[in-house]
């Protein structure tokens, strides 16, 4: 066994009645093996094993004594023999109690009544095992004598010849379908129902759709769902490529190895890309290379790009991107809570740092890149492009001083950039880019649909610069593109508002006379030119204007408590939803906010400011070699076997000393 | 010029700034040429031409003097020479003055103040021509000595070899993929996250997405929807295979041929059935057979399905359909108001009329069959399946009678039925089924999401079966499959409800604490086995409960004012906005509905009592000979094109005597 860990512990579970009973994320009953039941894997793809027994202390589970520290634990494939793992050594078993008060969804009851409920755990571990022979196997863990429980496990029969030289993933944080359709009606004029000219993506040969559901709840978070995207597994809400256990330690849950660790292994001259419009240590960009059952572990995160993970236990080298271009300067500098200067480590370690467009423009390609362009997320694009004066005052630039960040890269020149390197210095092993318009989902949550639109049209344009910038440089043909989401916001449109009619009463039943559905929905006021329409190059679609007098009527199906007037933002991005002065968790709508609008009182708990995402299936857009594994109806977690099928990642003969043989696991 | 038709009208328009002015759809000036600019045909299909000349008499473009009444007109294939078409004789030319106060969105101000604006029109119109040369031709109406319209049209250069042999056109109406999401949730068990089972839609080879938009307004009905879906040709809310002229007639508008006229007048001997679980009467299965500018002349879309409209003036004449299966019984019986019998006059024309599932069942499938279940819509899977007692009382038994209808077939009885029919009687020829679920729309007009997404799930079992029908027929190969919609519902889901703690509290702020998001959102409670659990059959998958502890957080983006519990509405379909007592249309919520929820005032005109269409674009599921037509992003018309290209109905030799020919318009 090359690794062994022991931890033993306890958690706080749901209690009350049968039916509000919910257990840790894949534990069917008082047994847990992670990973759990139903999972897939990439054949020889690194990940841990963890094996938990639980002991209710109250509940209607409850029973007397310890967790069996004496359990057993088998893995056999299907038509082969059983290998006990419970053979290995087991150093250490100390049995503690731990409240865990927020697991999973509790009865509310109870929780009003504080009374959680309380359970005993041993546990155990071992580290970095792989399964390189396809096909079926079952995980037995055997506890308190006769009890069982089972975990089917399936490796997948892939072909191993690569097929792709580069792959492309963007990501529309939180993008729907619903939310393209309205953006194309925004942007693109149309003339009796035909559309003069179109989305980027809507030229893309191949469309699918994946599932977007997390293992244990069925809304998910871009932590979860960026996680299914990069290794095909699926965990839980706040998790980064780990399975979320009962022990408290942000770091020991059983890790499973990520698309960029597994291209790196193989092929040791490829090159890794990450660009986002969110501050570096959001869940998206750190899905590619952290570790972590919590995303708010935000130094994990930037170290995990500085070094790949090295210090991860037992677990794949790499040495992480080649470049990495965002913002969030707050995680990188120095301060009392946060020792280390990133950005001197970075620069130390060979990666040229620009705080700026023009640096980042400037940096030669040839060398590693990282690129850090303001604090907080990035600016939007109809602030960084329409309303520029939401720029200034916001003393947000990355070097921790207060002067403003103006100088600003789009998604667009970041994503060319970053191609420049990659196909620069890794034109012979090839490239794995990610690169994330995170800001439609961050400006879906706060209802501010122009911003979120006018980022997903910025997404498109940056498809359209790609693809031509892929064709000069002779790579087109070589690279698989996608473009797909991570999760929805119930977001749709239905028809157009008035704003002069409305801005012009005051009752809010009479405001609301000023929304026409269907035939009096009309055409786009959006794509008019006139002489206060807004100049763009050629070829590049975004809205003539953003103020006409007939806006979309838009909306999503959650929301807090929140006034509306359908008309842009203009004086800078939305905040929906003030908390009541005085009491904590309370939000009504903000006093300042679209004041010639109507009130709607909210349809979430009044402890929510903002949006949530939905359960939507979102749209997978696919082109270049392997784009026929895209089509269709799928789960989010194929994306990562198609992607890793499509590079020749799948290792079917195992390399003896760190693997799981055909026949059970050797460690 | 096989017929000429003369038509002098004046209408209505919307006045006001010019931002707000809005021409009747298809006019971009004072010319109005119909088809308009940037129309698709399939070649030789028929369509009529219809030429206006306006001379406003008020408003911004107000001028003196009646509307040109000599105009000309030409029609010249790019490359080819034009031909004159006022050359020919124009008989009658009146002036009139016709208020027409609804023709599209006027403007708020003006219709408050009660000021229309007039028009003066001159008109014209040709029946029946035809295109047969692919390629681009330019139509030119001029005026006023030198102004001019231009329409520029395309005749698509498709592949004449037909390639299926059946076509069935499954249409979730309203359907999205949001509530496929949905259903499937409620539906399918899952084990970390993997489903145990899917839906019959999520294993089709090919997915699309179609626009929805209507020709002058981007939400659409599902009349002009269909319309496009049928006819290639995109129109106006409400209308029915026509563009939608100044007249007031409703049966006089210009005609585009729809794919039903075009298949049995290429095929002679090919076969067409209709079913649906709306009243038949209703739009979507209208426009398979009528031509109108009002869907709501419902007397004659009965008498088209009677006799393929062999009353339209100098148009396709067809036999009608061999079967029509759907409710609505209202419509087809003889009363005050409409004289005709049409029971007596199908049963005289050869055709079996069923009152019932089992007459259904029992009806020679050799033989044409009719079948009217009830008055109205067709009772809900819900209540047919679950809460059985909503069906009584209802007083709908289809002969007119007071009876209850109670042996009724679904939605998956009646199309199997009808393909037996069609098989039987067109196995040489082949056949073409449109099959709606007609209340996926219907229930989410009206917030009722359980209702909705029984539908939707009664659909994909619907589909389910009919694949196994058609490989036990030996058909499966040679038959097109296509599940799509004709527009959406902004529905989406965002959480879970725990439905105990919402009813035992009162404020409606405490009430909303009952709702979990992400990580509480938990795992779907409608799949729970379990002794309360409901029993179906084999491998029919439906929710296990409809009425668990906790619910899903459901909602559309637009909505009248009503209350919101999330819970199943067992005692019959939901009407959540009542009118208040003596104010016309002006709706509040329902005091009886859903009374232990919260209240969401309306995001909607207080006129609405219900929900409304929405933009998004909607899925398109394709399998079988052609299907790879139907992959990525697409315009609703697409589908038109690519059922009759697989039907091989593209007809590019002309036949002299009813053509416009190769470089004009001959007649």
């Amino acid at each position: 066994m090359r690794a062994l860990f022991v931890s033993v512990l306890a958690c706080l579970m749901a209690c009350a009645t049968a039916q509000t009973f919910q257990r840790l994320g894949g534990c069917p009953d008082l047994g847990c093996i992670f990973p759990p039941d139903q999972v897939d894997f990439l054949a020889g793809q690194f990940f841990d094993i963890r094996l938990e027994v639980h002991s209710p202390i109250n509940g209607s589970e409850a029973r007397v004594g310890e967790p069996d520290p004496n359990f057993s634990f088998t893995i056999s494939k299907k038509g082969g023999n059983a290998v006990s793992a419970t053979e290995q050594d087991i150093s250490a078993l100390v049995l503690t109690l731990l409240r865990r008060p927020e697991l999973t969804r509790t009865d509310l009851f109870a929780q009003d009544a504080e009374k959680p409920s309380l359970v005993n755990v041993t546990a155990k571990a071992y580290r970095r095992v792989a399964l390189y022979e396809p096909g079926d196997y079952e995980a037995t863990l055997t506890y308190y004598g006769t009890q069982k429980t089972v975990a089917n496990w399936h490796v997948r029969d892939l072909p191993t010849k690569r097929r792709a030289k580069n792959v492309i993933l963007f990501i529309g944080d939180g993008m729907t379908t619903n939310m393209i359709t309205a953006a194309r009606l925004m942007a693109h004029r149309s003339i009796n129902g035909k559309y003069m000219t179109k989305m980027a993506l809507d030229k893309f040969p191949v469309l699918g759709h994946q599932m977007t559901h997390s293992m244990d709840s069925f809304i998910t978070d871009s932590a979860n769902s960026a996680t299914a995207l990069y290794t095909g597994h699926k965990s839980t809400v706040n998790a980064l490529n780990v399975y979320v256990d009962s022990s408290k330690d942000p770091f020991d849950d059983p890790k499973f190895e990520i698309i960029t660790e597994i291209f790196r292994r193989h092929f040791p001259h490829s090159g890794v890309g990450i660009v986002t419009t969110a501050f570096l240590a959001d869940a998206t960009p750190a899905a590619l290379t952290a570790h972590t059952s919590k995303r708010s572990e935000l130094d994990h995160v930037i170290s995990a790009y500085y070094d790949g993970g090295v210090n991860n236990l037992n677990w794949t080298n790499w040495d992480g991107p080649d470049v990495v271009l965002g913002t969030g300067a707050e995680n990188f500098l120095q301060t009392k809570d946060a020792p280390r200067d990133y950005y001197k480590l970075f620069s130390e370690k060979g990666y040229n740092v620009a705080w700026n467009n023009t640096a980042m423009q400037n940096a030669p390609s040839d060398e590693k890149l990282l690129g850090v362009f303001q604090t907080s997320n990035l600016a939007l694009w109809l602030d960084r492009n329409i309303y520029k004066e939401n720029l200034n005052n916001q003393s947000n630039y990355p070097d921790g001083s207060d002067r403003d960040a103006t100088d600003l890269p789009g998604l667009k020149e970041m994503t060319l950039k970053a191609i420049d390197v990659l196909q620069e210095r890794h034109d012979d092993e090839g490239w794995f880019l990610m690169s994330e318009a995170a800001s439609i989902d961050k400006q879906m949550h706060t209802l501010d649909y122009d911003r979120a639109l006018g980022e997903l049209l910025e997404l498109d344009d940056t498809v359209r610069a790609t693809i031509e910038k892929l064709q000069s440089l002779g790579q087109l043909e070589d690279t698989l593109i996608l473009v797909t989401a991570d999760h929805g916001h119930g977001f749709d449109v239905t028809g157009s508002v008035d704003t002069k009619y409305m801005n012009a009463h005051h009752d809010d039943r009479d405001k609301r006379r000023s929304i026409g559905n269907y035939r009096e929905s009309g055409l786009s006021q959006y794509t008019v030119d006139g002489p206060d329409a807004l100049q763009y190059s050629d070829g590049v679609h975004f809205p003539a204007r953003w103020d006409p007098r007939y806006t979309l009527h838009s909306g999503v199906v959650a929301f807090p408590d929140h006034r509306e007037n359908y008309q842009v933002h203009s004086e800078g991005p939305r905040l929906p939803a003030d908390e009541v002065k005085g009491k904590k968790d309370d939000f009504y709508v903000s006093y300042k906010d679209a004041v010639t609008g109507f009130l709607i009182n909210g349809t979430l708990p009044v402890d929510a400011d903002q949006g949530v995402h939905s359960l939507t299936d979102v749209p997978v857009f696919a082109q270049g070699p392997c784009q026929e594994l895209f089509g269709g109806v799928y789960n989010s977690i194929d994306i990562f076997f198609h992607i890793a099928e499509c590079l020749g990642l799948s290792e079917t003969q195992g390399r003896a000393a760190e693997s799981c043989a055909a026949q059970g696991v050797k460690a």
